[in-house]
């Protein structure tokens, strides 16, 4: 098993090992006092992996509730939301009992924050099922629920009492979902590691899984680095968003339908290299893409994408603030009026 | 100006003068870097004083904008907040603008709630206008939402960068509000200010008012200290719940129509004392709140209110806590299951 210490205000571990799963009950058992655990997770993940957990649990004394919401960006809203608040009304949770978020980045961002404010705040786990979920969304304590206005619009910081990952989770994950992760997985290497970002331009979206024990470890490393300098992202943490700016852009250009987070950002993080790196850097990011599946760029015009930018949330007051990665492995904070970020793409 | 410092995580003071409305912009200059301030208020304190407030705003230097809901408990609801959350979309609000709660209980608590969740925090305000909110919701950074299945059931803590408490707008107050009000202040005197309790046996609904200035700082001194010993809640300032556990089943018995919140916390009081005091301690709230036309009990089944208990968001696991002033002017947190505590109202 590989520990990662996140040495946040409320300090906890992120545990990686294949199998984890069946070992819930006893872990958690040493780190909340609940007597109900509250399953929390997507109709696709329950069929796979509530069995599991639920019996892990049960065999360590804990009593159980599900709850379950159909698969998909589309659920991370109000609505859902309110309908695990109900849920746990009826089933007389209290702020001693524990939720546990059993899933991909949906489940983990919206259960997070249901954790977050239901009665003022009770403790939950991250078990992160998804590639996109284990090295980046489980670890940060980052919650959200999307709005009709935007993504992640409404939400809390809450960290978990542990995150519990297990990479044989990914071997059943649809490859549309691995290469969303792998996104991800590249920001990594771009911002922080050119060594990985090097490792990844040597494998493919096949041969990529038998190095997920290394990576996985690696990228949450990074993340909790970034994270600890920078509980509540009101500075260095930023740069964990390189490719977001312009990739939050490109899923609300496209109603979150066409592109997942991880293709959002892959492109998003190719049209800032083209734009800010030599060409060079610009093709190695552009053909390590492309041996994930992912795109590099989109037929939508880069002047309403950039416009679209105006909407992100971490614009301070009239500035925007923006990252590049130059040279690769390094991560630069930028901040500029919208119409000086116009500039740099050479509009008017 | 009298200013009382509250030391919590995120320390703010508390400023109290007679006419520090006016002040609200020069005040909020040096302790936020907003552009834009947003006013959030219900209908009948937007026509008495979102005027003064927008215009000191103004002059100094800042943009309003103004979100207006209907008066009332039944507006403290998800449907309002998300209300809240659209305008703030519409009006492209960012993290370094700030929302002032311009109102009363309702509109702090929830404004606080939408400023510590809308893009994960941002800075907010507290201007309470009611007696009920200066001298007890606005201070100690408890927000929160009701549902349809209790009150506060969702909520965050968030401290405001500070509090602006005008005694001057108490006398807009309906009568009706400054009873609801001198619920809570009785509630300072039995928990911990047993001379605060005998002077208010002196006054009455007409007389009091001349003592605001004093009572006043006194109540949110009182509450400074319990907040700043326990600012999560986790232990000791269960005590500014005495009379509450009660008070809420009363309120939800009676669909939060009947009794206001200090009507409810009055009978929940009374009720408790006359179990856990001598008869001259429940002799002596009884006539105090009377005098103030506070009810000293419910034509509800104790049994049905005791039973309601059970709902009350500060269990722990399956054991119930509550409060006693024995004697008056101190405060005891008991736990007890719910069949022990309903044991105590002999009730089988």
């Amino acid at each position: 098993m590989q520990k990662i210490h996140v040495p946040v205000s409320d300090a906890y571990d992120v545990l990686v090992e294949r199998g984890i799963l069946r070992k819930t009950g006893q872990i958690i058992k040493d780190l909340v006092s609940a007597e109900t655990c509250v399953i929390i997770t997507d109709d696709n993940v329950d069929a796979l992996y509530s069995g599991i957990v639920e019996q892990s649990l049960q065999e360590n004394g804990f009593r159980t509730a599900k709850f379950v919401f159909p698969h998909g960006e589309t659920s991370k809203n109000a609505a859902t939301l309110l309908n695990i608040y109900s849920f746990l009304c009826q089933d007389e949770i209290t702020r001693s009992d524990c939720l546990i978020a059993l899933g991909g980045g949906v489940v983990g961002d919206i259960t997070g924050f249901a954790a977050a404010t239901f009665l003022r705040g009770l403790p939950y786990i991250q078990i992160p099922t998804s590639l996109l979920a284990q090295v980046d969304s489980s670890v940060g304590g980052k919650t959200a629920i999307d709005l009709p206005e935007g993504k992640n619009l409404v939400g809390a910081f809450k960290q978990p009492k542990a995150v519990l990952c297990d990479p044989d989770t990914l071997s059943t994950l649809p490859e549309t979902f691995l290469i969303d992760g792998m996104g991800e997985v590249i920001k990594y290497g771009m911002i922080a590691d050119s060594a990985l970002f090097e490792a990844l331009c040597t494998y493919d979206l096949h041969t990529v899984r038998e190095h997920f024990d290394e990576i996985i470890p690696v990228c949450i490393g990074i993340k909790r680095d970034v994270v600890a300098e920078d509980e509540l992202d009101t500075g260095r943490r930023m740069i964990l968003n390189f490719g977001h700016t312009l990739g939050h852009a490109i899923e609300a250009y496209y109603h979150y339908e066409t592109y997942t987070h991880g293709c959002a950002v892959a492109a998003g993080m190719c049209l800032m290299t083209k734009q800010f790196n030599s060409a060079q850097d610009y093709q190695a990011l552009k053909a390590c893409a492309e041996r994930y599946h992912l795109p590099t760029e989109v037929p939508a015009p880069l002047q309403e994408l950039v416009s679209l930018c105006g909407n992100d949330k971490k614009r301070t007051g009239a500035k925007l603030r923006y990252i590049t990665c130059e040279p690769i492995g390094s991560a630069n904070i930028l901040c500029d009026t919208l119409p000086e970020f116009r500039k740099k793409f050479a509009m008017p």
